[in-house]
C-alpha cells in the first residue's frame, strides 16, 4: 500500500509529523536574525543532549562524515591509533584512518560480538612511551546490534593519558546514556538519521577541551571538515558554509520533543524497545545475533537457522505488512535481519512488528514457535517495565 | 508578517511547493527498491541537466564540499594548480587548495571584474613542461555576480592539452548553459540550494573520463569525498553513504519540473531575469557592481552611492516587504547588496522586488530616480524578451 510504510531500520528512523511539516516550510536566508536564533536554540539543545557544557557541532554530512571530521581534525600523518573494529563501522574507522596515512592498530572481535576491554588495557599499558594518539570506538555497532563497553575502555583511554578517545555513536546519540563530560570523551559523532528523530543529511561532532588542544598541532589536510571553522561561526550562531536549513528547522522541533521526554525517559523507552524485541525473539525460538550482555538498545539482530531465510524474511514483512528490516552487510547479508528500535518508536510499533513476524513465521510454515508467544512475551516486557 | 518571506538571495533560493511537499513524506529506506528507482531517475536527469553522458555523483555536502571533493580526487601533494581569484569563492579554492598543500598559484581580478583569459592563455602556453596539472574555475561568482568566461578560459586549458578543467558551478549550473561534454570540462560541481530549486543539502560533482583518469593515481587523502566509492554505488542506484532521502525526493520533483521547461526555456528565463533587473537598476541611477559584459544570469549585485546604503536598504526590503536580499561579503559587507534571481524565480517576481526597491528608495528619500521608472524598465525587458 502506498505512504503506509513503517521503517524499522537502523536509521532513516521515523520523522514525527510535526518535523516533516517543519521541513516543509519555505526555507530561510542562512545569514538571518532569524535563522541565527535557530541556531542559538538548536546549539544549546544539542549540548543537552550530549551531556556536556563543550562544543557540538554541525555539518552537512552522513554519519561516515562526521566520523571523518572527528579523526582529521585532531591528528596527524603517522600517528599511532588503536582502532576497535567488530562490525562494517569499526572496520571503516580503520579505512578511513588509513586513507589518511595515520598507523593503524585494530583490535578486533568477531562480528556480533563485543570488541574485548582488556585487550585495550593491555595494549594502552604496554604504551608506555605513550606513542597511541588516539583509540577510536564504535560505541553501538549499526552493522551488528552490539553495544561496545565504552566505559570501560574509555577508562583504559583515560589511565594512559595522552591518547584521545573518538566515539562512533552514531546509532547510540540520543538513544543510550552517554554522559559525554561525566566519562571525558574527547570527540563524539553522531547523524541525524537515527535517534534525533530526523531525516539524514546533518552529522554532528562534539569537541573537548583536550580535543581541542589536540586540533591545535593536528596536521591532517581539511576544509570542508575542519571543525576550527564551525566551532568559531558557531560562537556567531552561524555556520561557514551554507546549511541545510530545512533539515535544522525540523532538528529544532525534534530536539523540543526530546526535551519534553527527558533524557532518562528517552533512554528508558530504548531499553525497554531493546529488552521487549529480545523478549519476543527469544520466544519465537529465533537465534539472537549479539549476546545479552553486548546489546544494543538501538538495534536487535536475528540470525535465523536455514531452513528460514533472513532476505524471504524480510521480503515478506515488505510486501504484505509494509513493514522494512534491514538485512546483514557484507558478509552478513543473508544471514541476519536487523530490527531498528531508535528514535520516534514507541511501545505499539514493537507490538505491531512482532506481531507481523509472527504472521510471516506462519507463512513460511515455520514450527518452531507457538503463535501468539512473541507478542506476549513483548507485551510482559512493556508491561512490567512501565 | 510571518511565513511571508520572499527569498531573493543567491541561494537558498525559493522552493517549488510541491517539492516542499514531497520533501515532508516519511522517509524511505536508503536501500530498499523503491529508493533505487529514485535514484536511477534522478541520476539519468542529473545527466541531461548537466548535459554530458558522463557520471553525475550526489554528496550529502553543501557547495564548498562539492568544490573540495572535486579538487581532492584528481590532485596529488604538491601539484601545480592556477586558481581564477576575483571573489570570495574562487579565493576559497585557492584556500582549500593550499589546505590539501597543492602548489597554488592564483589569477586575480578585482571583486567585481572577470578574470582576464588572457591571463590564463599566457600562463597556460609559458606552461612548456607541462607541470600545471588543473585550472580551477569560479563560473558564478556568487559573491559579486560576475560571469566569469569560462568558455575562453576553457579552450586555453584545451590548447594546454595536460591539465585538467575543475569548474566551481554552484550558482551557474542549471541557471545558465554549461555544455559541459561540449566545452569538455573535467570536473563540475554544484550545490542543490540554488538553480536546483532544493533546499540546501546536496552537492553535486560531475566527472569526465579524463578527471577519472586522472583519480587512478590522485594521490590527496580522501574518504568520504572519494568519488571513485560514490560512482561505483551509483551504477548500482544506490550510494556508499546513507544519502538525505528527503531532499533527493524533492529533487527527483524538482528535475521533472525543469525537464518539462526544458533546458533552453530555463537558461532564457534567467537571462530575462537578469536584463530586467539590471535595466531596472540602471533606470533608478544605481550603480551595477558587475560590468554588463560579465553579468551573471543568477545574482545581481547593487553598489549604491552615499548617503544611501546598503544595509539599511536591505533592512527596509526586509521590514517593510518580507524581501530578503543579501548583502556584501568580507570587505564588501555594506558596500553592496546582492538580487538573487536563480532557480524557481519567474516574471512577478522581479517586478515586486523592483516595485519594493522603489518604494524602500522612496522611504529613504533618495532623490536620484523618477519614481516608477523601475518597474517600468522591467517591464519593458520583460515584454520585450517573450
Amino acid at each position: 500500500m502506498d505512504d503506509k510504510l513503517m521503517l524499522m531500520i537502523p536509521g532513516p528512523t521515523p520523522v514525527p509529523e510535526q518535523v516533516l511539516l517543519a521541513m516543509a516550510k519555505h526555507p530561510i536566508g542562512h545569514r538571518s536574525g532569524d535563522f541565527s536564533k535557530v541556531m542559538a536554540e538548536v546549539t544549546e539543545n544539542l549540548k543537552w543532549l550530549h551531556q556536556t557544557t563543550g562544543d557540538v557541532m554541525m555539518l552537512t554530512v552522513s554519519g561516515t562524515g562526521a566520523v571523518e571530521a572527528a579523526i582529521v581534525n585532531v591528528l596527524s600523518p603517522g600517528d599511532r591509533v588503536l582502532v576497535g573494529a567488530n562490525g562494517k563501522f569499526g572496520e571503516r574507522w580503520a579505512e578511513v584512518s588509513q586513507a589518511y596515512g595515520l598507523a593503524v592498530e585494530t583490535i578486533t572481535a568477531a562480528w556480533g560480538q563485543p570488541l574485548d576491554p582488556e585487550q585495550f588495557r593491555a595494549t594502552l599499558e604496554a604504551d608506555t612511551e605513550k606513542t597511541i594518539k588516539a583509540v577510536i570506538i564504535t560505541h553501538s555497532e549499526t552493522s551488528t546490534g552490539v553495544l561496545n563497553d565504552l566505559e570501560t575502555i574509555n577508562r583504559h583511554v583515560k589511565a594512559h593519558g595522552e591518547a584521545l578517545i573518538i566515539v562512533d555513536a552514531v546509532t547510540s546519540l540520543g538513544a543510550i546514556n552517554l554522559p559525554i563530560d561525566q566519562w571525558g570523551l574527547d570527540v563524539v559523532a553522531s547523524g541525524s538519521q537515527k535517534g534525533y528523530m530526523i531525516p539524514p543529511g546533518l552529522g554532528f561532532v562534539s569537541v573537548s577541551a583536550r580535543a581541542w588542544d589536540a586540533y591545535k598541532t593536528a596536521k591532517l589536510p581539511r576544509f570542508y571538515l575542519d571543525l576550527g571553522k564551525y566551532r568559531k561561526d558557531a560562537a556567531k550562531n552561524t555556520t561557514p558554509f551554507t546549511p541545510p536549513v530545512n533539515l535544522i528547522v525540523g532538528l529544532q522541533v525534534a530536539l523540543r520533543m526530546m526535551q519534553a521526554e527527558g533524557l532518562e525517559s528517552i533512554f528508558a523507552r530504548h531499553q525497554r524497545m531493546m529488552q521487549a524485541t529480545r523478549s519476543a525473539i527469544k520466544a519465537l525460538n529465533l537465534p539472537l545475533f549479539a549476546p545479552d550482555v553486548a546489546a544494543s538498545p538501538a538495534i536487535t539482530s536475528v540470525a535465523p537457522l536455514a531452513p528460514l531465510d533472513s532476505e524471504q524474511i524480510r521480503s515478506l514483512l515488505r510486501k504484505r505488512f509494509d513493514i522494512a528490516m534491514a538485512g546483514g552487510q557484507d558478509h552478513l547479508k543473508g544471514k541476519i535481519f536487523r530490527i531498528g528500535h531508535l528514535g520516534f518508536v514507541c511501545d505499539r510499533d514493537i507490538l505491531a512488528a512482532i506481531a507481523a513476524l509472527e504472521a510471516t513465521l506462519l507463512e513460511l510454515e515455520y514450527g518452531g514457535f507457538i503463535p501468539g508467544s512473541g507478542v506476549a512475551a513483548a507485551a510482559k516486557v512493556l508491561t512490567q517495565s512501565r
